[in-house]
């Protein structure tokens, strides 16, 4: 299959909006074509990932209606669905569509509208991307099921509290950087510590945000990105995997086995290593998800995870920067645009434009988008051009 | 890209069913499996169909649940969604996947569990299908939209009510012969006329049915595929296309331009004539609808789709039976499934094993999915084994 370049990118500044759904994903698309300098009607196949239009807003079937917005033809409109990991598998399949040959220019994008339910409805809305019959039926919420798996994470490999806490200062600090992030502002150590509590040991500041939010991708084949966009980045790898749905089902709650395999045939279509990585946008849908998927990916051993915040090493600045966007904790998490995202900063960030959080030299990027309790993952692995 | 062919179908029977929304899915491919003479581990993508899950029984991020409960291993499990032609956006994922060398065994399902939703939900659920701002929101629930549509396809067209209802009396004829229909009952012309209305000219014997089920395939190239089933039915053309979706924003409600663009691809793709198809199965959501979708294939002209059922084209012993399956009609439609059920149909047809609905000597069939009014669409052509 033929290589595959990302010739444009779009997003909406994330948080409470006022726009439909619909309009906020149209926003996004058509940002991405413009990045690009291509006419809707270039555009020869359009993958959406959304989570839960239907539950949180009434709209079921919106790829083509988003396409119909950003003023798409007649093309194939395809939703992707894979709850938080929605906008990776819209991706996947884009790459997928490019690289065969099927089609040469095609828009990926991600949106969620979750603002305007109730908070109970979202909680519950959320759980549907576990195993309800077994998990959310008996008051399983999703911050329930990681307050179980971070409490797992300390007592088997002795990850402190302050070592998780530490993942949400390192985000917000970046967040703080990227206008388009949610919540722009510094949170101290001890403010993670003493926060709300939520679902022990997490605390409020400990689980990502609520948000509204849409962004959107252009991919071309790589042998002509150089005619559409002077710095298009290239897409070395593009993988997905599963594992059971349910924590009862795992062997070991610590680590996600769909990470772990995503991750190894990801660096393997590369033909990397994890040295070669110098940024990654890690799914921090709770601190102890970042610092799990950090051990899942091979950057860190086992148990060591906590390290890497609190030394220092992913904090911009550091010898691989985590989530410079802000990442779901401070940039926020509009579920389906989640994955979409991770790929719109490190297109910022390889291209060199990614202002006060910029990364410098950034060569190579990774993104790791997670769906529900580990049973969905996509990552994929950007390229700047030489 | 290379040929795919099929070399298992797998299905439950439609109705109302006891089973879980995720059991009917495994159900489903696991009887594929076995039709492949595949061990659940061989399988190295899983694609499903699936419109409402959560809506409907509370549960989103079904594909890994399905795959869970099939056994398979950690392999890429994408949802994909685009209303009625989930099943057939499933499809066309899987077959990309297989055509572009990415896997050799791929697994195709498409599920809904519908019947333990009440009445006025589900309406509303179905509704979500369209675009709710401009239609759903003022009412117009499915039967509404496409009672529209009849009326004006009989006042552009000529077409007459009983036309329509002779759909119905058809499409229930084969269905009887269908141990797997939710109906397997016969129905009058005057019972289809004098039926309690839905949505005039649209009576209740014109409405697909409310149902659960599940149906599966298995792919693999078509080159190898007669090392794994001794009769494997080739995929000749794989199409998908889109349209706006709400009727507000069509130039013409008697036509759907999907159709007619993904029909216009799936022959050119296949290098066929509208002569060589020897049955289709076509998405016949109301009766209506499968009178439009013939005239915008190019079986009949523009306003002669009425003239297939009545005068027998259709039926089975004609020239082209339309829907042996009994269709939406009278087989049912639980919507995910829907799709990936007409590729069982026919895979059932070509290898000469549809029992007492068998088309004599049938070679080549065609399966045509719609998604909300009009929106999505999907047709695939596939081919027996010469």
């Amino acid at each position: 299959m033929r290589g595959v370049s990302i010739i444009g990118v779009g997003i909406t500044p994330f948080g409470v909006r006022e726009e439909s759904l619909v309009a906020l994903g149209a926003i996004a698309c058509r940002n991405a074509l413009e990045d690009a300098g291509l006419a809707p009607e270039q555009i020869e196949a359009f993958f959406l990932g959304n989570f839960a239009g239907q539950a949180f807003v009434g709209q079921n079937h919106i790829a083509p209606m988003v396409a119909h917005a950003t003023g798409l033809g007649a093309v194939p409109c395809t939703r992707l669905e894979g709850a938080c990991a929605s906008g990776g598998l819209a991706m996947r399949q884009g790459v997928l569509a490019v690289a065969s040959g099927q089609v040469d220019f095609a828009l990926i994008a991600g949106v969620e509208k979750m603002t305007s339910a109730e908070t109970d409805e979202t909680a519950s809305i959320l759980a549907a991307a576990g195993d309800v019959a077994v998990e959310a039926s008996v008051g399983s919420t999703f911050p329930a099921l990681f307050g179980l798996i971070a409490r797992r994470h300390m007592h088997e490999h002795g990850t402190t509290r302050e070592e998780i806490a530490h993942v949400a200062v390192k985000n917000h600090a970046h967040g703080k950087l990227n206008p388009n992030a949610h919540m722009q502002k510094d949170v101290t150590l001890p403010q993670v510590m003493d926060a709300r509590p939520v679902a022990d040991p997490l605390g409020l500041f400990d689980c990502s945000l609520i948000s509204d939010g849409a962004a959107a991708v252009v991919l071309c084949p790589a042998e002509t990105a150089s005619a559409h966009h002077e710095k298009p980045v290239e897409v070395l790898a593009s993988a997905q995997a599963s594992d059971s749905p349910a924590l009862s089902d795992k062997r070991d709650i610590t680590t996600f086995y769909a990470t772990q395999k995503a991750g190894e045939e990801a660096f393997s279509q590369a033909g990397l290593s994890r040295e070669d990585v110098d940024l990654a946008e890690i799914h921090d849908c709770f601190t102890m998800a970042e610092i799990i998927a950090l051990e899942d990916l091979g950057f860190f051993a086992r148990g060591e995870g906590g390290r890497g915040a609190v030394e220092g090493m992913t904090k911009l600045g550091g010898a691989m920067p985590v989530n410079t966007s802000g990442g779901l904790k401070s940039k926020g998490h509009p579920v389906g645009a989640t994955g979409v995202a991770q790929i719109h900063e490190l297109t910022l960030q390889l291209r060199g434009e990614a202002g006060a959080r910029q990364v410098p030299g950034a060569e190579v990027g990774l993104a790791h988008n997670l769906g529900g309790s580990g049973a969905t993952c996509a990552v994929h692995i950007l390229g700047a051009t030489a």
